[in-house]
């Protein structure tokens, strides 16, 4: 269900001959109220595509009726002709819904450093239009695919007192996946009541512990954005923890099936880093470990290689995390395989070629913070989607 | 010639059966003097080995009389018994060689996490130790390979009013290649005179802009180590410039070999980065690309895909490097394919099929400082070489 199983939002998606595949490729989702509140995320990249220059100013009002995806091209690095395709394509969604360009939110990916098709766009911004329906959420998610081999999607529903609400969300990537965030696309709505304002602290709330803690290949993209509707068609008003609370569950089914589809990918790993002094020193410690290749190559080859899990480790300056070199633990699939910096358990012992989960457990002794990154490791077929061909 | 092309010099490299394959394994390098006089460089690295606790402790007092070495095993992540086994074999060389133990440099490579065996080791050193030859430079070269494909030498020789003197090096590193340092072992040799603060500092600024520059997979390693001998037999003095300049030509010489022999690479890439405001700020420039798995891959497929490169750029946060993503240029092998952030040259006028040698050049519009760091492709032959087998 998506984008559409919140009441008051209706979304489709059609075939406007981006892709050469032939596949749906425009995605429309709209806000039928009654309210209009909105919220969004962007990539921290400073390469930033036309697509989301348009989308900040569109939600720095906290309001926004429609978004308009389009997978077949990024509409990134195109200079100003590339600002003028996303303005037009805003002004088109609005004219057809009878709405305000600046209520449009813009969403692009695909290749970077090539203009958009517009004549073919436009007709599919009509198409959509035309077909937008209460249950067409599958097929908007579909249209955001790229490489992606399978769309994703997630739902909350949560009952209170007065009724039940909804959060509902879709999202693309697979590449190019790496905190800041961690997916290219992303659409959530909600029927839940809540002002813009906490729509806003709630999405960047939820998003820090989900999206912001996965990283496929280490690489930002320029066009990542997170963008969030509510309607309030409950009726329900919600506190904004309620509101976190569900948020963050879409959040994260959508970022760990953004993991599990990642290019190339064999396994998923979880790094979690335990008894760190802060949060932060704990994230850096983990993405450490989700960025070396020689890590992700040994998972690929079944290998828990703990020496490349401490060399990551010890790349993180004491500045940013304060931790004891000679008091580390690392478990791989809860085989304690380095006891105090050195050798633990016999790493014969961790079976890594069964599932593909695997689970690092790291232990830094330094303070009571824990955090969980999520990646997945390092293979021939990741290699051969990056340079057989353009993407 | 390598590290026995300075006059004061003997060195060799026996098989002491710690590599698998029965290739050499062991190397030791003596200074006969008259002069002791040594420095060292090691990774900046929290998780070190024991090698490199004991080495940087024998350099404290600027005197080294041997440098020991072996392949087969890093020594790193052992634990007590590991810096036991380190003091050990540096009690072994100077016993063998009248020495005290205090002037001897230890240095290990191979795999993380294992104990050395160490009653083949200090046989491996007594071979060693009654095997020293003054032409000895190419064997101990040979002897601390792992999966480099060739030894790694260079040597600088020059003429002044009083003679000439000379500075001869080797290296190995092949995966693992990362700034802070590049090389997992180096050893420079010189017969200039020149004390043990100045051979210090001029060290430091030669690797700085050398070994520093290299980044190969973006992982640091736990044994880096770069060792610099003294033995002033040319009774040359020199100008800490005359110095720095012939170390930086040694040490650039075997940087550029490193990248060119590292793990499976079809490329070597140099990333320099125009008119940044500082040097600093063109490093980290640099290095956000050199370390994109993205920008890698494509190089692999021949594809000057310039997006990959404005991603990784945009990345840099501007309190590190400030430039106006809207005026960034890029060219690959001399065709400007992005101009002013946008669409430059088509393309398919790049050729990346016809040599190995890539270069990008990335002009940042933003001060005056020029910087090339220096890295290979991604491919099929290196996440072969990290998952096939433990390394």
């Amino acid at each position: 269900m998506s984008v559409t199983a919140a009441q008051g939002f209706r979304a489709t998606g059609v075939v406007a001959g981006l892709k050469s595949t032939g596949d749906r490729d425009v995605a429309l989702v709209v806000n039928d109220g009654p309210e209009l509140a909105a919220a969004g995320v962007f990539t921290s990249n400073r390469v930033v595509a036309a697509p989301v220059v348009w989308s900040r100013q569109v939600l720095a009002d906290g309001r926004a009726q429609a978004v308009v995806l389009n997978s077949g091209g990024a509409n990134a690095c195109t200079g100003p002709d590339g600002f003028a395709d996303t303005h037009r394509t805003a002004e088109h969604v609005a004219d057809a819904l009878e709405a305000s360009a600046g209520d449009v939110v813009v969403c692009s990916t695909g290749l970077i450093g090539l203009p958009l098709p517009m004549d073919r766009l436009l007709a599919g911004v009509d198409a959509a239009a035309s077909g937008l329906v209460a249950d067409g959420g599958h097929d908007a998610a579909l249209a955001i695919m790229t490489t992606d081999t399978t769309p994703k999607t997630a739902v909350a529903r949560r009952s209170g007192a007065g009724g039940t609400w909804t959060v509902g969300g879709m999202a693309k990537g697979a590449g190019m996946l790496a905190p800041g965030l961690a997916t290219m696309l992303c659409v959530v709505t909600t029927d839940a009541l809540a002002d813009a304002e906490t729509l806003d602290r709630a999405l960047r709330e939820a998003t820090r512990t989900t999206f912001d803690r996965v990283d496929s290949d280490g690489c930002m993209s320029t066009n990542d954005s997170v963008v969030l509707l509510s309607s309030g068609a409950s009726g329900q008003s919600v506190s904004e923890a309620e509101l976190v609370e569900a948020l963050t569950e879409v959040c994260a089914g959508l970022a760990r099936q953004l993991v599990a589809d990642a290019e190339g990918a064999s396994h998923e790993i979880a790094v979690t880093v335990r008894n760190a002094t802060t949060e932060d020193a704990g994230v850096a410690v983990a993405r450490a470990v989700t960025r070396s290749n020689l890590f992700k190559t040994a998972i690929f080859g079944n290998d828990p290689n703990w020496g490349r899990i401490l060399s990551a480790v010890g790349t993180v300056p004491e500045s940013v995390a304060p931790f004891d070199p000679l008091t580390l633990d690392v478990a791989v699939n809860g085989v304690q395989v380095c006891r105090a910096g050195g050798v633990g358990e016999p790493r014969e012992g961790v079976d890594l070629a069964g599932s593909r989960d695997v689970v690092v457990e790291i232990d830094l002794h330094a303070g009571d913070a824990t955090v969980t990154v999520w990646t997945n490791d390092l293979t021939h077929d990741y290699v051969h989607e990056n340079s057989a061909y353009s993407s």
